[in-house]
């Protein structure tokens, strides 16, 4: 059994004061520059989700987190996934047109390919002055791994087996996230079935640390100083926590959406493709519910794009019923505190359970 | 957050040295007397796993582990599920029949209904001199759990999610075990759907101490003393082990069995319905991956019943593709330490990590 000390070093490494890393959470807006820069002022690492951005506007979102704060913070993209051949959208247009008729929005359109260039948005993580590049889904490019570490960006991959932990370290990336089957947003499954890679964190970390020589964080299910103790007494050198965010008051997340938070309990998530096309967990509503068993469902990220008028208008006219309700098993225990306070009682709390 | 001290109140209220208990499994006959009174002489609790067992033969196996211990040791049992209407089985014999006659064995029988009556097995624990009455798969009937606690007996039930804790709870459970989704065997959700119940162990544990005033015992993907400290940072007052326990000499899991424990990975289990028409975590293989989408499948007891000639014969022939093989998500941790040996290291490990 390994007893890794590693809890300090990466703090050391990163130039952090706490090893406790706020998630990347794409899309709505939910990592704005305040609550970016409250984590990384508390001594913790704030994170961009940055994956459907546009590369100015990462740049631009960088530049005002880097207005608040001196302190490093990473930004995160998605690897890009294969371009599915040609697909047929009308199936799932059809079942989103009765939606959009119920909130008064004009029929869905055929779905364009949402993702701005990878290669663009690496050259504005490089402009960013990011001290981490994290990244979900997959393994980029050799050239843009070496790119950044040229730039003495560290590398965080994202992994949810043991085989993905070690094909990351192969290609040389420095800090690997576990992420367990409780984690909310995407599974970054990208080496296997989905439902293989459904690990929960507890039997996960153990195995990935015994698997790696490089640090690994857990992530999924941390909501509170219990679990950032249980992620260092498995062997992890740090704790990446989303949706223990996504309340606080710097987190973008609609009123709607932290309204859901507050009334959540442990059993009231799903893991849905519905969304975005790809699996990812979220509360249970009526978009995951009612697709769960559709033919129509496009690959991702397309039915990403297809859903996003919906979701978008969903969630500024606060129905949850159509929203992105992103959200880990155990969101019960989300508190609405500031993030800077939040990043202080994990600290604390962990702290006493020594 | 609470912070409950209660690891050492359940040693001491149970008269055990250490809250690590073997998880009662049943079927198989892996909780030989000398597995189970191993762990109980070691300080921790070993657990017959009686669910199939006849009353006499409880009686007996009891006998037999107090001839090896004066120590407290567990009986578990599960709970009678309604008896399904009126199934038409020849489906599911046209299934197996394939498999019946590539191990050359008769074609299968219409399953009859396998579990004893359940009163009787009550009976037996009564006259047994367990210490510990588990259960699983539900709450038995008011009468039975007054009988049991007249008798000293402690009770011990499993909760999957929040709301069945409170449940166990109301109903004068006295001890909670929280069944994270990384658990090997049955699925104990009895009150809600499978799906939902599958809440990953570290998100499941805070969430059901901070719900619940009895104590509550972690179980789900705890391999070693890594998983043991966890449980304990978790809130949990003990820890639950089956899978660590299986590779022991002294269980009765068959020698194919052990091996395919041994090449086990982080991502080589599924929940299937396959072996006994219940959700249950184990290693995947042919019987669980081709009866995967079946329509034939029969309710449980009675797909238990209908595989059992099959499932024995191929455990007879060390033929892990028609076996049962339980197993926790993180199986590959698996050391074949003798039982007792397995309890002073685990409760060794946790306490380096405090």
């Amino acid at each position: 059994m390994t007893v890794p000390n590693a809890w300090r070093q990466l703090s050391v490494w990163l130039g952090i004061k706490h090893p406790i890393i706020q998630a990347p959470m794409a899309g709505g807006g939910i990592t704005t520059p305040e609550l970016v820069s409250a984590v990384s002022n508390a001594g913790g690492l704030g994170s961009i989700g940055a994956a459907y951005m546009k590369p100015e506007d990462i740049v631009q979102l960088a530049q005002q987190v880097r207005a608040l704060t001196q302190r490093p913070f990473a930004i995160n993209l998605f690897v890009p996934q294969p371009q599915p051949a040609d697909v047929d959208p009308s199936p799932m247009l059809a079942v989103l047109a009765r939606y959009h008729q119920e909130l008064g929005l004009p029929p869905p359109k055929p779905p364009t390919w949402p993702m701005p260039s990878f290669d663009e948005q690496v050259d504005a993580i490089v402009e960013s002055g990011a001290r981490v590049f994290s990244f979900a889904m997959g393994i980029p490019p050799a050239a843009v791994l070496e790119r950044l570490r040229a730039r003495k960006v560290v590398l965080m991959g994202t992994a949810t087996t043991v085989h993905e932990a070690k094909l990351l370290e192969q290609a040389g990336v420095e800090i690997i996230v576990a992420q367990g089957a409780e984690a909310g947003g995407h599974r970054s499954t990208f080496a296997g079935s989905f439902e293989a890679g459904l690990v929960g964190t507890l039997a996960l970390v153990p195995q990935v640390v015994d698997a790696v020589r490089v640090p690994v964080v857990a992530s999924g299910g941390i909501m509170d100083g219990r679990g950032v103790a249980a992620a260092r007494v498995l062997g992890a050198s740090g704790a990446q926590l989303g949706t223990a965010f996504l309340s606080c008051p710097e987190s973008g997340a609609a009123p709607a959406y932290k309204a859901a938070l507050r009334a959540a309990k442990d059993d009231s998530t799903v893991v849905t493709r519905a969304l975005s096309g790809r699996p990812a967990r979220g509360l249970a509503n009526t978009l995951s519910e009612e697709l769960k068993d559709t033919q129509a469902l496009l690959p991702f990220p397309l039915q990403h794009a297809a859903t996003t008028p919906l979701r978008s208008a969903a969630a500024a006219q606060g129905d949850t019923r159509f929203m992105t309700l992103w959200a880990g098993q155990a969101a019960a225990l989300s508190r609405a505190m500031p993030a800077g306070e939040l990043v202080r009682e994990l600290v604390a709390e962990s702290e006493r359970l020594r």
